[in-house]
């Protein structure tokens, strides 16, 4: 049975900062656990309305509580809970490796897109993702869900954006709706590529330290789609640097 | 002010069944309405808490009702209302057009996938989406919402996909995670691009009419990311048939 401080602490993690204070976050669906309990991420506590122990290699045990699927609906964040709610301890941020290629985002606030970008960044093998302290948490649970995972793969840090930017000795590439096409000039391997807000793009902060303005083309004959969704944009652009190498 | 019925005929459109039999669907926010009214789409009733008479150009007169925020919010699915909803009348099906690149989906389940390939369409100038009758129909709000106005340029219809792929003459393209690694093959500016189910990706009866079985390479050392998102992989997918055209 839940207790009512458990429910509690749960209900203080939706929040960022008791996120921060308690260092915890939560996961939820069996994939996203077993990814995590799989992985460097320490688990602190497992609720779930199945046995996790039965897995040999899983060490949960004394960290399990069995709740029923009406208690899982009461902490789940999810409109269909599936089977487990997890809270694992918040890594130390890792440091970000130089001269590789990495992804920078700029005021991106919705999770779903941070959850995708995060799960594209595993797919093309960038390992680091940096991001202005304005976009999304990354323990925010719906970003955990989006990532199916990949945030295991990937080093997400939060830092003053502009200042690293500037300090940088790799070529930053920021995404435009007016710069050169990518498909005329061949990306490099290395690089930073900055993508911006989901309504207002790249900030003019960010704007002043980027070194290469880049943007898809777009076909058609009306040519009247307003942009992309950031995700998507993020998914063409790594696919045309990642194509070349 | 909101009359019981215009409710209840609100709440039914809610539900696909009921849209196709009213021959009515939903449109929310302002920009998508807009574009709506700009475009060949029929407004039967307008609801909003702004006025849309002052634009000249849109023909609202007798069909527009000022509500209150919270007559809005009742009918809204938004956690957010966006000043209107609209209903508008569900178009005729257009003729296909052949001998130009098509999308088809098949079995693709969650509204805000569907309205984010219908925009990546309309950018890459797609004028034709076909989708297998098992796909989630396009005007589900959630969709509509989701394709930020491209829903007027692109032309989307529902058919049974078995039998129009084993008719047509144009070369499928199917997107599997094992085929011909796509940045090695120059792929052509004509043919059809099978997409498929979120979890299951394309099923048995469409694999079988699939000419040349495709893939996005992954990369990076660990290579475990499972799959990219049905929306994701359109996005490189189109962006790599139009690099060169």
């Amino acid at each position: 049975m839940l207790s009512k401080n458990q429910i509690k602490l749960i209900t203080r993690l939706k929040h960022k900062k008791h996120r921060y204070k308690e260092g915890l976050f939560i996961a939820e669906g069996v994939k996203v656990i077993n990814e995590l309990l799989d992985s460097n991420f320490k688990l602190r506590e497992l609720y779930t309305t199945m046995s996790f122990n039965s897995n040999a290699n899983l060490a949960v045990a004394g960290q399990e509580f069995l709740i029923t699927a009406a208690e899982l609906k009461k902490i789940s964040s999810l409109n269909t809970p599936n089977k487990a709610l997890a809270l694992f301890q918040i890594p130390k941020a890792r440091p970000i490796s130089n001269n590789q290629f990495i992804v920078a985002l700029d005021n991106v606030r919705d999770p779903g897109n941070l959850g995708t970008i995060i799960r594209l960044c595993d797919w093309f093998g960038v390992s680091d993702l940096v991001c202005n302290t304005e976009t999304v948490d990354v323990y925010n649970s719906k970003v955990i869900q989006a990532t199916m995972g990949s945030i295991t793969r990937v080093n997400v840090s939060y830092l003053d954006l502009p200042s690293f930017l500037n300090k940088t000795k790799m070529t930053t590439y920021g995404a435009f709706m007016k710069g050169d096409h990518i498909y005329e000039n061949k990306l490099p391997k290395e690089g930073i590529l900055v993508l911006g807000n989901e309504a207002n793009g790249i900030s003019k902060e960010v704007e002043h330290t980027i070194n290469k303005r880049i943007s898809i083309p777009r076909f058609g004959a009306l040519k009247k789609t307003e942009s992309l969704n950031v995700a998507t944009a993020t998914a063409i652009l790594l696919s045309e640097f990642r194509r070349n190498s």
